[in-house]
C-alpha cells in the first residue's frame, strides 16, 4: 500500500502546527465525502474506481484489441486532461522511448498550435496503418478540432469515406456538443467522458483508459489501484489518512512561506507524471490569487541542473518525493579489472539500489540545507501502484483546495486567452473583445 | 537580430526604476567585459564564437562524418552542462521525434540512474551500429561513469577491444582526469572542454558541438549566430543592450516580490531548451539565499494546465516570452463543406500565423490579469537564430548573477547530495560523512 511519509519533516513542522490544521483538514475531507464543498456537481471522479460503467468498460477493452489489429499507429488528439493523464501513465510504465520499443506506436497530438509537430507526425503517419481517438468534450477546442480536420482529412483520402469511418473512435460528451452530433452522423465508435468529471481527474474514465488500454497497459490493475486507495480514504477524516496528511503539509508549507512545491521523482520516466500533477494542483488551486506553484525535478539528472538552488537558492520550496520501491530491472554494475574509473566499489550493486541510496542521500542534503521534504512511498513501478498514486493524488488535492479556501473544481481563468484570440481571429461573436483589445494598443 | 522587447512591461514597472538599476547593470557588464568579477577564470564562453579552436573544430565535422558513417546510432553520455545543450538545440532544430524521422539517431544516456532506461537504450543499440560520445571532464562523475562501464563493455563485446576503439569519442579536460587518461591508454578520439568554461555554458564548446554536427546541425550557422550576438553586446554597458535589458528586468522582479520566472515557447521542441535555461540560470543563481526560481511553459499546451495559475494564482511569477517569427510550415487550415466543427473562420489561415495568434493573445490576457511579461524576439526558428538565443541568454545570466550579488559562475550547493550519496554508497575516503548520517538517523 502507498504511504505518505512525513519523518524528514521533523524540524520544519511541529505536531503544534499538525494539530493547528486538523480540524481544517477534517471539514475539507468530510465536504468531499459529503459532496457539500464548492463544485460539488464534479466530484464524479471520486467514486469512478468503484462504480464505472462496467458495459462500456468491456467495450474500451474490445476496441483496443481492434485498434491493436487494424493498425501500427494510435493518434491521440486531445488537449490538457484530454492526454496528460493517458501519456503519463503511459510513459511512466512503459518508458519515454516506448514507440520505439515495438508493440502499436502512440502519438499524442492537437496538443499545441506547433504547424512542424503536427508535420512530423503526418511524416510518420505513412509507416503503418492508423486509428485515431480523439477527445474532447465539446468538439470545439481550437487545437485538438484543428488536429481532428487534418488527420481526419488524411483518414478520408487514405482510406476512403468509409474506411475512416471504422478508424476514428469518439471520446465525449453523452449527448451534446459538435464532435457528439458528428459521431452520430459518420457512425463512429464513441466513448463518454462523464459529465461530473472535469478534464484533469479524468484519466480513469475513458479518457485514459482507451489509449491505456490500446497501448496494452494492464487497465484492471490500474482501477484496482485506484479502488483501494479510494476504500483507505474514502471515510478517514483524520490525518491518519495519507491524501488528508499530504493536503496538510501543503496548506502548512504555504502559510510558513513555501510557496513552491517540487515533485520529484528519480525515474525519467516519471517526467508526464510531473506535467499531470502540474495541471492537477494548478489548475484547482491556482486562482484568486493563492495557491501553490507546482513544479518538478527528475533526479539525479537536475540535481545537475536545479539542484543547486534546490540546496542553497530562495527559500522558497519544499519538495515531494514520489519513490518507488521496487523498479523492474536487476541491473548491476561490472567490476572492470583496472578499475580506471574508480568505481569498483560500486561492482555488484544493483543500479536501483545505488539510485534508491542517491535519493536518501538527496532528501537529507536538502533537509540539512533547510529544505522541507516528505515521500510519498510506492511500492512497486507497476499498473497497480500507479492507480494508487493517481487516487491519492486526486484526493489530496480536491482536500487540498477546500482547505485554501478555493473551488478545486472549476477553471475561470482559463477563458482569459481564449476570449481575446477568438478576438483576434475574427471569430464570430467576438467583436467587441477584439475593439477592446485594439483600443489598448 | 534578436530583440528583446519591455512594451508589455508599462504598469509593472517605471522608467524611474530602470533608472534606479542602470547603473548597477553597467558596472555588472563592466565585471563581465573586463574580467573583474567573481569567478573570473570560469569566463571562456565570453569570447569563445570568436576564438573557438579552427583545428579542432574541423576536427569536430570530420568526427561527425565519421560518426555518420560508421553507424546508426550515437549515445551520448553525460549528465547537466553535458547534455542538455546539445539535447535542447537538436530537438529545437529538429522536433522532439527527431529519432524516428530518419537519419542518425541520438539517445542521451548516463544522466539518470534510472537501470530501466539504460536497458531500453541497451535494446535499441542491438538495430544498429553504435558510436559513443562520452563527455566528462573528470571521468568519475557517477552517473556518466557508470553508463560509459556498460556501454563501453557492450561495445567491446559487439566489435572487440580494437573495434571499440574506433567508435569511442571522449569529450573531456585536456589533460588530467581518468577519461583523459584512459583515452590515452585506449587511443580513443578526444576533445576538450576548455577549463575555463562551466558545465552549463559550454554548448559551443566540443561538448555540444560533436553531438550536434553529428546529427547534421549546420554549426557553422550555430557558432556565426553567437559571434553576431557577441559582437552587438560585448562593449555595450547600457540597457539599450539587450542581454543588459534582459538582466535589469529579472533583478527588478525579483526585487518586487516576483520569486519566480517562467519562461514561454509556444513550440513543443522549445521543451529541452527550457531544461537548459533552468540549469543556467538556476545553477548560476540559485545560491546564498537568493535568486529567481526558474521555471517554463510550453503554450498553448499548458494553458490548458498551467494556465489557470498563470493567469489567476499566487502574485510570485512573471513571464518571458521567447518567440519565433517565421517557423518552417506553411500548413494551412483546410475549409470543410459543412463546417462541422465551426472551424471555417479560420479556413486558409496558417497554423503557424494562429499560434502566433495565440501567443499574442495570451500574453495580452495575461498583462490584463495582473502577470508582468517580456519578449525574447527571435526571426526564426533556425541555427543561426538559436545561436543568438544562446548567447543572449548566456551573457544575460552572467550580468544578472553579477547584479544580484552572487558568483553566477560556481556550484558550491551541488556537491551536498554527492557527499551524503559516496558516503551512504561507502566510497573509500567518506567515512565521517557515513557516521554522521549513521547517527543523525
Amino acid at each position: 500500500m502507498l504511504r505518505y511519509d512525513v519523518g524528514m519533516l521533523d524540524g520544519f513542522l511541529t505536531r503544534g502546527e499538525f494539530d493547528s490544521i486538523k480540524e481544517e483538514i477534517a471539514a475539507a475531507s468530510a465536504m468531499l465525502r459529503d459532496g457539500t464543498g464548492r463544485g460539488n456537481d464534479f466530484i464524479g471522479w471520486r467514486d469512478l474506481p468503484a462504480v464505472f460503467d462496467r458495459e462500456e468498460y468491456a467495450r474500451i477493452r474490445d476496441t483496443a484489441r481492434r485498434i491493436r489489429e487494424q493498425s501500427g499507429i494510435l493518434l491521440v488528439i486531445g488537449i490538457g486532461g484530454s492526454y496528460l493523464g493517458s501519456r503519463a501513465v503511459l510513459e511512466l510504465l512503459r518508458g519515454e522511448l516506448h514507440n520505439e520499443m515495438g508493440g502499436l506506436k502512440v502519438y499524442f497530438t492537437g496538443n499545441s498550435l506547433s504547424p512542424g509537430d503536427m508535420e512530423d507526425i503526418l511524416r510518420l503517419c505513412d509507416s503503418s496503418d492508423v486509428s485515431v481517438n480523439v477527445i474532447s468534450k465539446s468538439g470545439t477546442t481550437t487545437e485538438p478540432a484543428i488536429a481532428f480536420r487534418i488527420f481526419r482529412d488524411y483518414l478520408i483520402k487514405r482510406y476512403g469515406e468509409e474506411g475512416s469511418r471504422e478508424r476514428i473512435y469518439a471520446t465525449t460528451d453523452r449527448t451534446g456538443g459538435t464532435l457528439r452530433k458528428l459521431s452520430g452522423e459518420h457512425g463512429y465508435e464513441t466513448f463518454v467522458i462523464p459529465g461530473d468529471v472535469g478534464g484533469r481527474f479524468s484519466v480513469l474514465t475513458p479518457v485514459g483508459l482507451l489509449p491505456l488500454a490500446a497501448a496494452g497497459i494492464d487497465t484492471d490493475a490500474l482501477l484496482s489501484g485506484a479502488e483501494d486507495m479510494r476504500k483507505v480514504s474514502c471515510d478517514d477524516d483524520t490525518l491518519v489518512n495519507p491524501s488528508n496528511r499530504y493536503a496538510a503539509v501543503r496548506n502548512l508549507m504555504l502559510r510558513t512561506g513555501k510557496s513552491v512545491e517540487i515533485l520529484i521523482c528519480f525515474e525519467p520516466r516519471f517526467r508526464m507524471m510531473g506535467e499531470w500533477y502540474k495541471q492537477l494542483f494548478g489548475e484547482s488551486e491556482g486562482k484568486e490569487h493563492t495557491g501553490l506553484f507546482p513544479s518538478t525535478c527528475v533526479f539525479t539528472s537536475d540535481l545537475h541542473s536545479m539542484g543547486q538552488f534546490c540546496q542553497d537558492g530562495t527559500r522558497i520550496i519544499f519538495e515531494t518525493l514520489v519513490k518507488f520501491a521496487q523498479v523492474g530491472s536487476g541491473m548491476t554494475v561490472h567490476p572492470e579489472e583496472d578499475d580506471f574509473d574508480g568505481l569498483n566499489y560500486l561492482a555488484g550493486k544493483s543500479i536501483h539500489d545505488i539510485n534508491t541510496i542517491a535519493s536518501d542521500a538527496t532528501m537529507s542534503a536538502h533537509t540539512e540545507g533547510g529544505v522541507p521534504c516528505s515521500v510519498i512511498e510506492c511500492e512497486k513501478l507497476d499498473e497497480y501502484n500507479t492507480g494508487e498514486l493517481i487516487y491519492f493524488l486526486e484526493r489530496a488535492c480536491a482536500v487540498s483546495g477546500y482547505t485554501l479556501g478555493v473551488n478545486p473544481f472549476d477553471q475561470k481563468g482559463v477563458e482569459a486567452y481564449k476570449r481575446n484570440m477568438f478576438a483576434l481571429l475574427d471569430k464570430p461573436g467576438y467583436e467587441e473583445d477584439k475593439k477592446r483589445l485594439l483600443e489598448k494598443k
